[in-house]
């Protein structure tokens, strides 16, 4: 209520999700207007294998 | 049809999931009116570094 | 905390939808063994022309 | 590349998800280094009759 | 078994949404493996105003 | 713009995905006339024990 749902690539810290769900709440506070206490946020890593844009896995080398 | 998508903490054991799927495919169907046949149920665990309420990691230690 | 997302198809009444959050939460809980106030369900209808099974929308007449 | 779904009650105006797009996004980048071009926000407005907590939709009244 | 999620911009007419569930499952099948009969497609349109790139929606005018 | 998931059971090879990731990419693009630089497709392996069906989870033997 609201519910936030980051999926990115694997490999940010912990630091740095702290910081991005302090920050991303205040966000959504300051511009909606819900309590931070109402404020979930989810965090999905992602491999890059399993990710894929143009039809090819991000892992995998741009053709040149 | 239907597909129920549970996110939890993780640590539940399988006996739980297994008790879980089954009280909630048949909480869905007396209710709504489904086959249980045709009731999907997907289980996703998320690490409490993970999950932030109010800008805070759950993972993390609440201010005193 | 959990998040229970219930994707089905539209035309549920908001009486069973009641009753069905009510009855799965209460599933939840009872296997699970989180407190009610924890579990959030949120609905998603989906139109049978926006679901596909086997690669026919689910609208579609079925083939003879 | 991020992607960055929001669920939240329906209400909110065109003028708040802009602002709101526009601050979360900021608020990613300066945390998690990506650039701006590459974040993704989907906004999923969700009715109260479609949200429950505790089991009980928020569209319905509060037990006294 | 799988499920197939297509979040996409409003606009695509109902033949195209036919056309494309059954050439993404025959896609899947092919190269993943599984029977037609268990794959799964959902379609969700997405408003304009509701995604955002670069913290700008995609509903506004690009800035010069 | 579109993204599309895939969740499935958990078990096939890069190799797979990669085929996938280019068939569904192009099925799409034929279908609904995106860009191919514009789709990206996000693969989410579940474990056997992590979905049910009929109230059972598919990692169970079925009973007799």
């Amino acid at each position: 209520m609201p519910v936030i749902r980051i999926e990115m690539f694997e490999g940010r810290t912990i630091e740095q999700k702290r910081a991005c769900a302090a920050a991303v709440t205040q966000a959504f506070v300051d511009t909606c207007g819900a309590s931070p206490q109402s404020v979930h946020i989810v965090f999905q890593d992602v491999a890059k294998s399993d990710w894929a844009v143009a039809g090819r896995l991000i892992s995998d080398p741009k053709p040149e």
